[in-house]
């Protein structure tokens, strides 16, 4: 498997009346996540869509353990736990100010082409750069 | 069972550059779905919280079949499967514009009072507009 | 001049820890509101896209008056102040629940063709269908 | 006048089908840079908010000169060009990856007492600060 991190500060925009960071909003700090993930092994997301692949979330699954606050610094711990081959698996756990595990979730998403919207196979320059991380 | 199901136009401000709705844009249906949900047996979230209670997501799934684009018009079909106790299911299925099923959810809330956020049950004015529903 | 109004329901994603409606997110309210006025004239917005045109926003203004609670149906009531040329002006009122103005807002748009990104003419479709409201 | 700077990474959920940050999405750039502006000073605005102070957003303006692309880091260059008093004004100039200015932009923030929500002066704590750059 292959492990990263990334610390996000939570912005006001994405707190809502109950004083809690608004459910939808995770989405995004998954989505940082992973891009950070991605980057901490060489590829930029950016650049894989620019050549021609892009990667939608078929499946999301997060379950709340503890709300989250205004300007909090959370990290999230992200883990590919299989080497993806028509799909990309990632797993997140976050944490907050204090260290304390305030949700985990999970996401699946596929490679498809950006002409034909098409599944494809995981790219090589991705694949090249984790198979060491799985074997 | 209960049944309701609401109309929503997707904005331009919930596709991202994929042309799709971004993936934690449907959170924010979801929302939408639950609200009217419960506005249609009579009940406003609103007042809900207002009376001190509060009702925070614990569990989100989601699992997306087709894409969704910019200025459709989508149907959320929502179901709360078990009348609710100290937590409260719904189901969702999302349809577009030609009637296709484009994904299939489900959340799961707590009720909390507001004071102390503390669990509490399932407020008498909203399990005696669902019981007549699950007898 | 031409004139047309929408009504909209807050959302609880729309909200902030503040209980007021985020700044950022009236953004969102006027874009359905220009949507919603180029639709009753006969004109999606939709098409205009697919048709090679795109209306980027150029300026933004927006005066708030009074505060916007969560689960409001507020009215924005929209005005195109003049026949549109290179650019097309958006004019804003927000009313709430009870008739109280909210906040006034403008917007200037330009239209630019899809593939070279350079401004173009507002496209005859449109004028032709806001002409009468200008002589 | 003070000046502050912060750099932002766009994200993916800030795209919109354009392929440019949705105009509103701007907003939340700039509460970061008015919340990082704030903390270079040694104030944290989640401090002032538990000190019974809210800053809601009176009026906002923002030009585009061009837009900005997923994953661009940008930087939003933040003045406060006078001492606050009833209000602070914040003014904006964010630059793209290649340091080409993109827009400028200006708030009006009004204090107001959290209990009463009445207009208040200006917290001494924050005056304390910044007067050396206003003499």
């Amino acid at each position: 498997m292959f492990q990263s991190e990334v610390s996000i500060r939570v912005r006001y925009a994405e707190t809502d009346r109950m004083e809690y960071v608004y459910y939808g909003r995770y989405a995004e700090y998954f989505e940082i996540a992973r891009v950070e993930t991605l980057r901490s092994l060489g590829i930029t997301y950016r650049e894989l869509e620019d050549s021609g692949i892009l990667l939608p979330v078929l499946e999301y699954q997060v379950k709340f353990l503890k709300p989250v606050y205004y300007d909090e610094m959370i990290t999230v711990k992200t883990v590919i736990p299989v080497l993806p081959a028509a799909r990309i698996q990632f797993e997140y756990e976050t944490f907050n100010n204090e260290n304390v595990r305030v949700n985990i979730a999970s996401t699946s998403l596929v490679f498809i082409r950006k002409e034909t919207k098409k599944p494809c196979a995981a790219p090589e320059s991705l694949l090249s750069r984790l198979r060491p991380y799985f074997s």
